[in-house]
């Protein structure tokens, strides 16, 4: 993977002079055009070898473009607040919306490479960090982005002739430092992961472009000219790759499907309701107060069936918890800023610190159930939607948060009743429109894409528990009955 | 101030049941008409002693009203990232945009008055912290917020028996530690100290109710009642309290202006302006890698009339840093999400941390430019702006940044020139649409308006400078030694 960037590439200074000003025309040109079709985001990965021109490279991009329309991020050392979300959190933060540039220094690959060259996780360890990487960048593909990444090479001899001569000189002395002596030691292991990196995670729509660090000139030209080709190429009309599903998923033979079965006669008294309330809220209360609770969080997810008791039940939780310490995210439309973004990052601005909860009033499953129903985004994005979320949920679980999971369901001749309540009761009839009659109509594609759902989404970590709620005061206890599962089996 | 919050206020238990649930369907009613309207945010701030419920407090107004539509922060420690921006950046994250209500605990007045109290800033200190809360509410005011400010007071005797209460019964006990009984001992400096600081804060627009909190019963009901009082107030069409100005600035009567004297025909030829060029980014590339300069941040403005060459000039000054450690903003129309929050606060995302540079390409002077000349705003709005934009620069260096702000501007015969050049350039048409002909038309506008934004927010520490742009080679040489001067003076 390196033989070729250890060939000792070079442009003389005359060809530079004559490649550089057309190159950077043309490279301007595009970048205008992307803004002005504002249809994708450019996101660059910047990695490689210490001393091999990253950041002067970076630098010439954005003196080649207009850097207005670049946002360069460098990831170093994590703020605390970094350190509180999923490892992927930072990276999500740094996106850049459709139509601009991100270039994105050390990124998400960084730091398996490094963590397994210092010894600090296995082979195994880097092998599902990698593995994570490739599913991540998948999405970002699927989502529209175009994933360019340069690694940086030098070989061992030329970079430590490079660290040499920056050190004998006065003006750039202050770039070599202990630590970079200190990891060239390490050059040949690092030289063997970071292939092994770079190999499983080259991937046909986010490829690895390996550059020879060595020559200034070279390197300059050859990260302008994939960039170039990479946007030309897409501003061209090419489309984005997309993940076709194999298939649709298909309904049983039998009809048999997950709610079916549901029981909604299940029933309590107002008496053993009151009883039980006390007791579950009082359960929860302590349990979010325990000390070993400030190391983890809590995301709690609402869906359901328009008018199945969502937003009382919601109350009920929340007034379980001390207001300090949870926020509730109701859920509607995207706004402008998030539309420029995956369809995910609306969430991940909103993940809750250690120590806190977060309620999620309807979340990222409506893209498997009202986006798909409504037809809002195609099947191909639906239905690999459900791996994504998988993959996110797993992303929640390792950075230390619970999920719970609540689908909130109620008999068609139920949510009838309640209609003609709501639109019945002055009080009640803001919560009733044109849209939730419409809905209604479509009750079995909602439930069909509802089980969809659960079946392909529902794993051991993060369960869908379903609810019946024909009778509010049963569905509310179950709710909180689980919750106080759910976050005692971690304490 | 607190004589009427020691007098035993009680509500009995049979009165509280009668009014409770009126109470709570108003406010419930108010919530969702405040929902529906979206023209407006409220802000509930809570200060008070300790142990006087206001935790109890904020949890029944959440149980009251609608959590889903509440955002709830309370202000602990500082956050890394929060340490590295002036000290009111963490309020304008947490702010609710229209429509919403966000419930601020222990907000902007408690670090002064608690700061006040250890002896950590003095009386002087504390005066200037308090007359920048003013301001601070009164542009909140002033852009439409609905601001209500509770604080919950009990006498000394009242927090000794409360405090003791707490920590009999088992379930509370770990509510009352330490630092509460350190705290307790300091009781009379407290409340001598918040007492001058509710007083200098009360304000017509923004007053502070004062609660006593011994009895649970009466402490709800006052504070849900002052809130539905504020709600309806302000629901039922009464207007949010604007600053009126006393008049509108009016031109020289003699004609000479701020621009008037700008002398255009300075030029630089091109073998000064390439050794210029390459010395100054040098100078400017040094001074920003320094180690002092890590405590500092860098926020350089750029305005100008239009085809000044505020781009070209912008990346002669990007050129000279490293992409790393530099974020380029171009401002333009606002997004949905920011046009719902006071115009400043899509300025204050944006500020660096520490060691950072940030370019605005357009900026918060929008406001008394465009803004003002094309009447997106009122007259109230634009003229207070200027105080508000002050202050705001104000906090910009009490955080440790240096502003520099570049008005360019050329003649209005050299703007012609430019536009017709860009018209018949095709790689540079883009640059150039209807709007900017309109915009010339108006030019004896903008150029009042300007002449007025200079007089008016050009400060000893953070200066206006008028650059003439006709000749771009003396323009970018004039941007960089005056970034150097700035840059240096604090180092």
């Amino acid at each position: 993977m390196f033989e070729s960037a250890e060939l000792g590439h070079c442009v003389s200074d005359r060809e530079y002079s004559v490649a550089e000003p057309k190159l950077r025309e043309e490279l301007l040109r595009a970048q205008y055009e992307l803004l002005k079709e504002r249809s994708f985001p450019v996101i660059i990965v910047i990695g490689g070898v210490d001393g091999a021109g990253k950041g002067e490279t970076v630098n010439i991009l954005n003196k080649w473009m207009d850097p207005r329309h670049i946002i360069t991020h460098a990831f170093g050392e994590m703020s605390d607040e970094e350190q509180e979300r999923p490892r992927m959190w930072r990276y999500w933060r740094a996106l850049p919306p459709k139509g601009r540039i991100g270039i994105l220094f050390g990124a998400w690959h960084t730091d398996p490479i490094v963590d397994r060259v210092l010894g600090k996780i296995d082979d195994a360890q880097l092998e599902l960090a990698l593995g994570e990487i490739v599913r991540f960048e998948r999405m970002l593909a699927d989502e529209g982005a175009l994933l360019i990444k340069f690694w940086f090479h030098l070989s061992k001899k030329a970079q430590k002739a490079r660290l040499k001569s920056l050190e004998a000189d006065r003006e750039t002395r202050w770039r070599v430092t202990k630590t970079d002596w200190q990891r060239f030691k390490l050059y040949d292991t690092f030289r063997t992961i970071s292939e092994k990196a770079l190999r499983e995670t080259s991937t046909g729509y986010a490829p690895w472009k390996v550059i020879e660090g060595t020559n200034p000139n070279y390197r300059y030209l050859t990260a302008g000219d994939v960039l170039l080709d990479a946007l030309q190429h897409r501003l061209g009309g090419s489309a984005a790759p997309v993940s076709r599903p194999a298939a649709l998923p298909k309904p049983p033979l039998d009809g048999r499907t997950l709610l079916s079965g549901v029981d909604y006669t299940q029933k309590l008294a107002h008496k053993v309701y009151s009883r039980e309330l006390e007791e579950h809220q009082g359960q929860l209360n302590l349990l979010t107060r325990q000390k070993k609770f400030r190391e983890k969080s809590l995301i709690i997810v609402f869906e359901g069936v328009d008018a199945a008791g969502k937003g009382s039940t919601i109350r009920r939780v929340s007034e379980a918890l001390d207001a300090r310490h949870y926020q509730i995210i109701p859920v509607a439309a995207p706004s402008e800023e998030e539309r420029a973004q995956p369809y995910l990052w609306r969430f991940w601005r909103h993940l809750p610190r250690r120590g806190r909860v977060t309620i999620f009033d309807r979340s990222w499953y409506g893209r498997v159930l009202v986006e798909r129903v409504e037809k809002f985004c195609s099947d191909e994005d639906w239905m690999r939607a459900y791996h994504e979320i998988n993959d996110f949920e797993e992303q929640l679980m390792e950075g230390g948060a619970v999920i719970a999971k609540f689908w909130l369901t109620i008999s068609k001749q139920e949510q009838l009743k309640r209609f003609r309540e709501r639109r019945n009761t002055p009080f009640k009839s803001f919560k009733i429109t044109a849209e939730d009659w419409r809905n209604r109509k479509k009750w079995n594609d909602y439930e069909r894409a509802v089980c969809d759902m659960i079946e392909r989404t529902s794993t051991e970590s993060a369960p869908w528990f379903v609810i019946p709620g024909n009778d509010k005061f049963f569905a509310r206890i179950e709710v909180l009955k689980t919750l106080c599962q759910r976050v005692q089996a971690v304490l």
